[in-house]
């Protein structure tokens, strides 16, 4: 007999496991739960697809879950939800159609994902209310975009969702407000991107309205009486009501732990599932992995939960292996993020604002410059502005953020200076690539570093 | 009586020696000799004037004579060559206008820079042959168009500068041979980025001649007889012409260095002037920095001669605070250069291709990927070729090379991680940043230390 590998959940982290462990390690049975029909999507690319910018949802998929069974030989059930774990017994149940399935495992990879914070506002129910986090509901939205054609849109939260929700509609000829209950929208890029990204919302027309808070939708009381039940108006701010057709909610995200709680699996200081180096939880033999679990923090050695997709695969990848034999660390995050909004993008790795830094037991300095992101006499060139931080003691690079029309993927060089725990001097003579079409001959990185390299020194 | 800093040439290592010295200490009287007009340009920029993106030659100059005297407080002397140092008497001589200066020095600086080699050709002197590596040269070869209209181009060499000014004058309508020696174009880049950027050349039109000697440049024996002399008609292989009514000949450069070897200053293996982490040579408070000089290798540690800007800017800026009093090293060279031809873009980064990693004493392994730039579903996205190479033994990474239409920046990351002398599997598991706009999940540089890693393990 051989092994059985369980897995509950069929999106990145999942199917990147099932994968892996199929590709190094053929005979292991692989057994894959999903509660919902969609396996293995880019969730990130929902907002085009409502934009217009992805033709079909399906585009969004990677593999098909028939392609997962034919050529991968993975046992993927779609709509079967894992609703116990028993540690002691090793065995899953499942529940699908009314009945219930026990399953046994030899190892288990809990990968439940995060869910849409649904915030107790009144009229979450209307009609043309929506989170977005889940295909299911990226359909939703295109279709009640297309099917009632409205003017105007409401979105609740300026984090990436909300940002690139609020490009979308724009893109659709809705005419879109855009809610805040923080000074700045971006909160983990820091307010040199959130301020920038502000500004240019507000030019794109979007009606920003920062540390505003939302009280509810509220509904039309004529309305047609369908079985949809009343649609959404307005949003209500307490002594204000903002006309809104359609309402998007995207406040955040949680994780998906009752599973893992209910089997009495640790939760760690954020909440999320407590893992280890190799993704293993306090259960024997079992991992996490995804927008569900924590991973550990590149720059401060905690534990954190980053909830992105690179985050999710890498893990998913790297438990596959271990569990294939071939033990493998699921690697550190630094919370590194890219966002388009409009026609800027901002991006940000490691501890972007000193409070944060001081937080996490450091003494931050840190510089603001804008550069350029080819040189200045070449044509298209844009103003980048990087703001790095770094600890005074150890004059170690701690984190960036990055905006500008072009060059925010720049920070990649600045996630690979925190990975290999680079000084502010060594990020300073680093042999960066220039020729005037794509840089400056001092990169804007290093035009950073350079900066905050003297005020390093002034200080000494 | 302050203490004086000479300085020898007034481009980029130079001038960033003058300004960082003039500002960390004030009180140094800094004396620059610069043989020519133009200080502190862009070299870079100048296939861009050529072509006509940059308009005028002035736009390439980041700071005039003027404005290096009046702001800087710098005492700059053009049209002053330097025909001797006496590191004994600690002085250099400069020649104007038949007049001799001596200049006592208390630190020198040796930044002569390089020039274009002039390959023994027949027909180097015809009107229409041009070299390009100073301004005049660009404003010579773009007078020349104008006045000319020629209609036929021939560029001698497939470096950088080739492979530029092959795409300027493509833009500006002629028709253009490029001729190679050796089997590929640009040589430093690898053989991978070769073959893609010659089957793009071809697609643009360029009549693209590898593994072929120019014997040289055929003249009109019924010119007008102008002052200027006989006009180039065509270049000669041997058994063929080639019409041509203008020559560019770009087959690199070498250091100038005969002030230095007449000063019995030690030149390094590479034939350019020795320097140690300070830049300093075998003289006394004699420096070198720039296209005259070598700079240390990161992934070999040994003497390398990169002429490139970016090298010389650091190591001027370093020696300028050295000579201010704060002792600062010049830094590695990773080699690191970018390169645009025409829609694509390649760049390189350390060691690229398999025999010169042997050579330099490793047991190289490789892998070349192809992967998108963006998600593959979102618009714009285009293929990215990542050719990476490491050491079997210490999986450690040792250089790579990129091509596509966009992403060739992407090459940042891996001189990163050369500077901080990352192994494959820490490359891997780097925290880039993902969204749909900016890049697949796995960054194509991801993806790439996942296939090597992968080899690597296979090794095992």
């Amino acid at each position: 007999m051989g092994e059985t590998f369980v897995i509950v959940g069929g999106d990145a982290a999942g199917m990147s496991a099932a994968s892996k462990a199929k590709r190094e390690h053929p005979e292991l049975d692989v057994v894959v739960f999903e509660k919902g029909d969609w396996v293995s999507y880019a969730a990130c690319g929902m907002p085009y697809y409502v934009k217009g910018d992805v033709e079909e949802l399906d585009d969004l998929v990677s593999l098909t879950p028939e392609e997962f069974v034919q050529e991968r030989d993975v046992d993927l059930r779609t709509q079967h939800e894992v609703v116990a774990v028993d540690t002691d017994a090793k065995t899953v149940t499942a529940s699908a159609d009314d009945e219930r399935v026990e399953q046994p495992y030899d190892h288990l990879l809990i990968a439940t994902g995060a869910s849409a914070i649904r915030p107790p506002f009144d009229g979450m129910g209307l009609d043309g209310v929506f989170t977005i986090h889940d295909m299911d509901e990226a359909d939703a939205i295109d279709r009640f975009l297309d099917r009632h054609d409205p003017e105007t849109a409401a979105v609740v939260g300026g984090g990436y969702v909300g940002v690139e929700m609020a490009e979308a509609l724009s893109a659709r000829g809705l005419s879109v407000s855009l809610f805040e209950m923080l000074p700045h929208v971006l909160q983990p890029f820091g307010d040199v991107v959130g301020a920038e990204v502000e500004a240019h919302l507000r030019e794109q027309g979007v009606d920003l309205r920062l540390e505003t808070a939302v009280e509810g939708f509220v509904g039309g009381g004529e309305s047609e009486g369908s079985a949809e039940g009343d649609r959404i108006e307005a949003v209500a701010l307490g002594d204000e009501q903002v006309p809104a057709d359609v309402a998007i909610v995207g406040v955040g995200v949680e994780p998906n732990v009752e599973l893992a709680a209910d089997a009495g699996i640790d939760l760690g200081p954020t909440g999320a599932v407590a893992t280890d180096e190799y993704g293993r939880t306090s259960a024997p033999d079992v991992y996490a992995a995804g927008d569900c679990a924590e991973a550990t923090n590149v720059v401060t050695g905690e534990p954190d939960h980053v909830p992105l997709a690179l985050t999710a695969n890498r893990a998913g990848r790297a438990i596959g292996q271990t569990v294939a034999g071939e033990p493998t660390e699921v690697g550190p995050t630094a919370g590194t993020a890219i966002v388009k909004a409009f026609e800027l993008g901002a991006a940000r790795t490691g501890i972007v604002d000193e409070s944060a830094a001081r937080e996490a037991g450091f003494d931050p300095v840190s510089v603001t410059i804008t550069d350029e992101s080819r040189a200045g006499y070449y044509p298209g060139s844009e103003e980048l502005t990087v703001h790095l931080v770094a600890d005074r003691q150890s004059e170690r690079v701690l984190g960036a953020s990055v905006v500008g029309r072009e060059g925010a993927k720049r920070i990649d060089t600045v996630a690979t200076a925190l990975g290999a725990e680079l000084t502010v001097g060594e990020l300073q003579n680093l042999d960066l690539a220039y020729a005037p079409p794509f840089s400056p001959v001092w990169d804007p990185v290093l035009t950073a570093a350079k900066v905050l390299g003297g005020r390093l020194g002034d200080a000494d």
